[in-house]
């Protein structure tokens, strides 16, 4: 296998430039290049081929500490990456081995290999492995099975569903035994869900009334619900809970744009007359089960069990419209950046 | 016994004449004369001597169905209220025993016994059933102890906490070696919390910064909430959980006068990256285990362990201006409005 390494060891890299008051915009970001440093005894030189645009980024560019830090100023856009070692003085990471993690968003990346996932891609894509391989993949598996408590016969509503982490969320329902309801953006997208992904109701939130379809596709109630949205939709689907339901919370991808004046769920008290309970998922809480998971995973999209779908942007100048693709819904299928093979 | 009976067989009963937009008024109610009809075969006849005043009364007075139905329009309102059986023709109740139940704000009740609970004052006040060892004590004894699942060492918070269920859940947050801290709306109600409940510590919410304060007494977070109070209170204490905490939703009472425009918890988020769940108590869930508490609490404030306060008020034609106070935090102790002994 011929490595490419780079002759004049240079890396073009976005960096945070400046924090969104609401909607990122591309002055939040500047590109530069930068001369690479020899890499030392315990690093790896790894080139990237897929960024993963994942919701959370937004989160991670507010000041402030949450679940993790928030990005520095100056410092590289923290993403989920994958790509090839292509010069190692770690003994732990073969060259020509690929591997994911919080690589960023650059062309090349230094690193001392903590943290660092090897992927196995002889069976699978690269890029699945940011998607249904990897942390979206893995908060599917986990939210659902370890927060929902999914039940043969359960009535399972997505929100954002969709999404990587929503379509993903609804097929491992059918597989449980599940009917399962998701809502998303376009026909084109419901068509995905019911043609594709194999869910039995879809509910277009643009054209559609989400209360209104939740009462004639689950008149009793629903068991799950499963939240990537927030919002009005969250407090929809809490006036439509059945006895003992679950809501776990995954995102609110309709609030992180203004996090200062996040709606709060008004119906929360539903909560209480159902006699259910909110909880949410923080995947990495589950790190230890991932290999296990992505086995079994891998094992549903062979078999057929499980589609995937991808929407690839090329080009790590467009990082930022890409990004913005998120929260408008134009993507449809996990938004993958690459930058090379 | 010489067993009181109405010569002339005539109720007072207080009716829902309209339902309250917001606040509730005086004109909600009227006060009206009835004859009592004869009592019928399997009928008792009951004179109530004392009416709970609750929180949950508000919510009756709403049009439509929550966990119950609300009260129509021309009915006696509904209330918990423990009076005496002063004619029986169903062999379940002898005249002379006391009894509890949904008798309604009213001086006689007829009932065929369903859903009456017979109580034994031989050791404790008539109106004790009202309050600890009844509705507001079951919810507190099983909120905190099914929902809130303490451990010994866990810092539980409770809002409204000078309230017959606040004070009830804290004081059994002690007995199970917890950490105990109050909020409540006057310095007479904290001194109150920390010498006769031996809470560990109380904020005045109305001259104290909440979340200064639960950042002083709590540093890492408190571990169980027990919400009473709803509104901004949950926002702050949602910012002040220890990871893995609890939220059990007893009551929102800073939000029963506005239900169509309810503030939500802003923060509700934060149960995510706190790894912590919201749940609620319904106590009538636990009505076969009712028996079981009352005996234990009836022990403990026996042995000195629960202090129990009360707040009387005297006369049916005080009704409304009495269950006003609940709303204003006026009334300082369990509200029992008397109508004779």
């Amino acid at each position: 296998m011929l490595l490419q390494i780079p002759d004049e060891m240079k890396n073009t890299k976005v960096i945070l430039a400046n924090r969104p008051k609401r909607e990122i915009e591309d002055s939040n970001f500047d590109v530069i290049i930068e001369e690479l440093n020899e890499i030392k005894d315990g690093e790896i030189l790894i080139k990237i081929h897929d960024i993963s645009l994942d919701p959370a980024i937004r989160g991670w560019m507010n000041e402030g500490t949450t679940y993790i830090k928030g990005i520095e100023i100056g410092a590289v856009v923290r993403t989920f990456s994958a790509g090839q070692v292509i010069q190692s003085k770690n003994s732990k990471f073969k060259e020509g081995s690929y591997l994911s993690g919080l690589l960023g968003a650059q062309n090349y990346c230094i690193s001392n290999g903590e943290g660092l996932t090897p992927l196995d891609i002889s069976n699978s894509k690269i890029s699945h492995h940011l998607g249904i391989l990897g942390m979206p993949g893995m908060t599917a598996y986990f939210g659902l099975l370890k927060r929902g408590e999914p039940v043969s016969g359960d009535i399972v509503y997505i929100s954002g569903a969709a999404g990587i982490v929503g379509s993903t969320v609804g097929q491992i329902a059918k597989i449980k035994g599940c009917t399962v309801i998701g809502s998303a953006g376009s026909d084109a997208k419901c068509k995905f869900l019911i043609e594709e992904c194999g869910f039995d109701y879809a509910i277009n939130y643009k054209t559609e009334d989400i209360d209104q379809q939740l009462k004639k596709f689950a008149p009793n109630g629903i068991h799950i619900f499963f939240d990537n949205v927030g919002g009005p939709t969250l407090d929809i689907a809490l006036l439509n809970l059945a006895r003992g339901a679950r809501v776990v919370i995954c995102g609110a991808i309709s609030q992180y744009n203004d996090m200062a004046n996040i709606h709060g769920p008004k119906n929360y008290m539903k909560i209480v007359s159902a006699r259910g309970k909110m909880n949410g998922i923080i995947v990495f809480d589950y790190v230890e089960q991932w290999p296990a998971a992505v086995k079994e995973i891998a094992e549903w999209i062979n078999d057929g069990k499980i589609k995937v779908k991808e929407h690839t942007i090329f080009g790590l100048e467009n990082f930022s419209s890409a990004l913005k693709m998120l929260y408008t819904g134009e993507n449809f299928g996990k938004l993958i950046l690459n930058i090379g093979s």
